[in-house]
């Protein structure tokens, strides 16, 4: 997959790039990386590095065609793969259960799992609150590639375990561990302390 | 402050390091890098960088002495201005201001603010949960210089001017916006989607 080389700021800006096309007049066929840059305030020189790292390619005198343009972002965030669950139901895995702003990547948060959980319980936004022992079959009906883990540290590895025998290929990991994990699914760690302490350290 | 330069990974190493040298035998006064890289399962050239980059120097045959390489680790996650607030007491608010990561990077949080809190609310891990309209006050009183904002959108402006009229020189926004702020103010955004995004389009 192409997609594989797209910075994280560049991806960034892609729903960005999209909804700004969508908004343009339906008699609008082409747009110049000039215009778009002057429209969403970005660099010139940002957007036609964008546009290329996704393998858009302007015309002289005539610039991106509009709908070629859109068809290719909506591509990049499109769908497939996009389902993704959350294990720990806690304080964090229920705000980011709920979080509204998964859907503009193509990521479709669909359930979060705990031990706690008794049945048929949704969180305030609607969505499933599931029993832990329902997570594998429930990935592999609905085959769930993301997984974020939102338990406490202690609990973390085992969750690991479960998520990748589920079919699960990344996860996302809030615990303070390393994990021990097959060769062929990815870990990001998110350390929230840490981004904080860092930006504190910039100070002054 | 030289701590400027470090980098966000080796920042993260710091605590790792502490609580190692913490709990060494306390008759072992030095320690190489080698025995550190060792027992931690880093790279010894990284932990060279690491201690170099936080300005330890160790000595030929001797390595680092261990009193002064455990108060220089200390001393960079020390307290001073680690006062932190969050606006907004929703889920995330919440699940941040009773997280107990921070700790280990100096940094205190304090309060979590909103309009709907009636007075002395507390929560589940017995932080204090105030009515916005103390947030400047207690700001001053306390020296809090970090803030986070955890509101939707729409008011994260409001909140953000708030928090640089309190005094406070450094904030994490949750929020899907750009502020403006002061030119002394440091920003740092927090798009919770991209970073699952980007994980997810590293699949395969």
């Amino acid at each position: 997959m192409e997609q594989n080389k797209l910075s994280k700021a560049t991806l960034g800006r892609v729903p960005v790039y999209l909804s700004f096309l969508k908004s343009l007049d339906e008699n609008i066929k082409t747009i110049s990386a000039t215009t778009i840059a002057k429209q969403l305030g970005f660099g010139e020189v940002q957007v036609r590095k964008d546009l290329g790292a996704i393998s858009a390619t302007g015309k002289p005198r005539v610039g991106y065609i509009r709908s070629e343009l859109t068809a290719r972002l909506e591509e990049l965030l499109e769908n497939e793969d996009g389902n993704a669950v959350i294990v720990g139901a806690g304080r964090l895995g229920k705000a980011l259960l709920d979080y509204t702003g998964f859907k503009d990547y193509g990521i479709n948060m669909l359930a979060a799992f705990d031990v706690k959980i008794s049945d048929e319980e949704t969180s305030k936004g609607g969505k499933k609150l599931l029993p832990v022992s329902e997570l594998s079959s429930f990935c592999k009906k609905n085959n769930v590639k993301l997984g974020v883990i939102a338990v406490p540290t202690k609990n973390a590895q085992d969750v690991c375990n479960l998520l990748c025998e589920s079919g699960v290929k990344a996860i996302w990991c809030f615990a303070a561990c390393r994990l021990y994990k097959p060769a062929d699914v990815i870990i990001q760690y998110e350390n929230m302390a840490l981004s904080l302490a860092h930006l504190k350290m910039q100070v002054k």
